[in-house]
């Protein structure tokens, strides 16, 4: 299906928001903080903070809470920030433009070396400094690059194709934007955004009320 | 914190990829699945599917399976999908106009009212037939056009500002993209697209073997 986690994925979906979390506290200068306060903040209890925590050593000091700046190197540690990687994104529409674009990726050690688009109309556009590249090139330019990340952002016809091409090509990790679930081997790394779905969430959440409501009187 | 949901949110985020499922099956031409056929397809167990599906009524008959089209078409109604919604975007910087483009969301019922910037240059341009609009316009334009969902697209440092002017101005439902927990009041609907945790959970797993394992030797 997708490389299996250690830890549950439930638990390492938590660990950004902590990440973002320190971070603004660290920006206002707080130097600790309870786990009460720290759960409080996020909504989620602080003996989940503490159990999410302990499945990568101890941390926080009975009486004292987390010391904001230690935890916060930690957890950029964890979540493998203190490294950097090397990305391509194929597909170069708005979504891929728009992915190329988002600043915060350099910022935080993900550099991006290529583009890859099927239009020859965008041969050589450049995003952010990278040319867009014949994606027939694709296989010939990963020979001669270590790429760590690959970005999916093309129509969901060709995506299967594609990361089966990527997968071949060697490539170990596919942050995927196609509203398709792929298959890809055990020892790939598949994180997936699906944009459709979180947006049909969403309506179902507008309608939840009505139509539970509504079964109930049928009963 | 946000509107709370009646059925837990983990069944609720299944709901759209079943949905999606069973669109490929009746494009295919399936015209009914066994509960172990689509679990194994989806790799969650048939008896989560049966769970889930609970919530909202009886479906499935023992001994014959899903009935495809019954069953995507209750989806459909369960998404709230057989009604449509008018949005706006907020920020219409690339990943507002990669949202604008998003051809899914006009097919699916989500229709594009307005898009809104600060950027006076962007005022007047269209996408996709819509004029980027003075955000300063938007209480204006909120009081006298019915919007269903607002599209959040703007850098973190405004989001919760432009939040609170959206909720004042009666909005329901926000999709946010801005990389913050807004806060909301409890009767707002909130559904977020954390791009940078998406990317941060995806950098934590291609490190997460030599982290585990670091971890272990230390003790």
């Amino acid at each position: 299906m997708t490389k299996k986690t250690i830890v549950p994925m439930p638990v390492i979906r938590r660990l950004p928001r902590y990440h973002r979390y320190l971070e603004e506290l660290l920006k206002n200068d707080v130097k600790r903080i309870s786990s009460r306060e720290l759960s409080e903040r996020m909504g989620v209890t602080a003996s989940q903070i503490r159990q999410d925590l302990n499945n990568y050593g101890g941390f926080g000091q009975q009486g004292y809470g987390y010391n904001v700046e230690e935890l916060y190197n930690t957890l950029t540690k964890i979540l493998g920030l203190d490294k950097t990687y090397s990305t391509i994104i194929i597909g170069a529409g708005n979504l891929g433009q728009a992915i190329a674009n988002y600043t915060n990726f350099e910022r935080t050690g993900f550099s991006l070396k290529g583009i890859f688009d099927i239009n020859p109309r965008l041969f050589g556009l450049k995003i952010r400094d990278i040319e867009i590249m014949d994606v027939e090139t694709l296989e010939d330019f990963l020979s001669k690059n270590k790429i760590d990340i690959a970005i999916l952002c093309i129509p969901k016809d060709n995506s299967q194709i594609m990361a089966d091409r990527l997968v071949k090509a060697g490539i170990k990790a596919i942050w995927n934007f196609s509203p398709i679930d792929l298959k890809v081997p055990d020892d790939v790394i598949l994180e997936n955004v699906h944009l459709s779905d979180s947006l049909l969430t969403l309506s179902y959440r507008i309608n939840e009320e009505n139509l539970l409501k509504a079964k109930v009187e049928e009963k």
